[in-house]
């Protein structure tokens, strides 16, 4: 999400970081909905055509400014346990949503109901990307013999990833760290090999 | 959600029908935030304080409204075979998810990331009695040998109805009928017995 919009000039560092800035601060401010390109880019002491030429939309900005967060959605780690990489990552992404950060990003992924170019965004820039981080993992471990190759990792990411957003936003009961643990005691039989 | 509203006087059925479809209507016009009690009451036919006499707030109206669709969330079967029970409920939520009141109430579940009154009804008037129901559906899994005593069904609640809401809010991938079985074929061998 870091490479300049395709078709725009390259983006000067400083300016970028000033509109992201600005941002996630009119994100915490107003919320999304109400949040106008114009206040950003006054705030950034930038323009509202320098923003349409870098961004293709307001959710575009918005999701890049959280996941440009120091605090951001964790990457996985090679332990050489498929088993302990999965359960790190679980908590990586319990403690990212209970982050300032991982509101905001809350934030978005509600209001993506109501906005598509969000949604598409969400999709694309987002899930596809931490789809991919946890396909990668995946097939080591069925390269190890850690995992069977039989098992559905399409549906593996969407029950333990999904369990999280759940307790985020639909059953309003957050995720603690032990829950990772649960969750992989709970899942772990059923795709080991 | 369908007892009177606990303090108030018994509610008039017609009156609280037309309060109900009302409210269904002004979220189906305007979203849940931008809903004023007053408009519901005037489409209603009805007053401000008769609304506040029979919900504590907008957000009780609403979720009942969507709960009292013809088209509602289903219920489980007892068929005797407890792996048919749970494959024939998760198809009958993704159907209502698919249809315009499932629509409604993932509206609803978005919005309540934005208002605390909106996120307690739904924990405590809809997600506790679908749980409650799933429990029930679990322990005679349990009782008749077909489900481990070990397995911990809170979390796998979590999963398996986490899935679909990751799928319809957060991946904007929803779920086709034949996701049933991709879950049940997934996660049936770590929870059977």
């Amino acid at each position: 999400m870091t490479e300049p919009h395709k078709g725009g000039r390259p983006r000067s560092d400083a300016t970028r970081h000033a509109i992201l800035s600005a941002a996630y601060d009119e994100l915490q401010a107003v919320g999304f909905r109400a949040i106008a390109m114009e206040r950003i880019a006054r705030r950034a002491g930038s323009s509202k055509t320098t923003l349409y030429r870098w961004w293709p939309s307001k959710a575009a900005i918005l999701l890049e400014a959280v996941n440009e967060r120091s605090d951001r959605y964790p990457g996985f780690d090679d332990t050489g346990d498929v088993y302990v990489d999965l359960l790190e990552e679980i908590r990586g992404v319990i403690k990212f949503y209970l982050s300032d950060s991982g509101a905001a990003m809350l934030d978005l992924v509600a209001e993506s109901r109501f906005d598509p170019d969000l949604a598409s965004a969400i999709r694309d820039d987002f899930i596809a990307h931490r789809r991919a981080a946890t396909r990668v993992t995946w097939k080591r471990g069925v390269a190890r013999g850690q995992i069977r190759a039989d098992v559905d990792v399409e549906v593996v990411m969407d029950a333990l990833w999904g369990s999280l957003y759940y307790k985020l936003l639909v059953s309003h009961n957050p995720p603690d760290m032990g829950f990772a643990d649960q969750l992989m005691n709970t899942f772990w039989p059923a795709i080991t090999g």
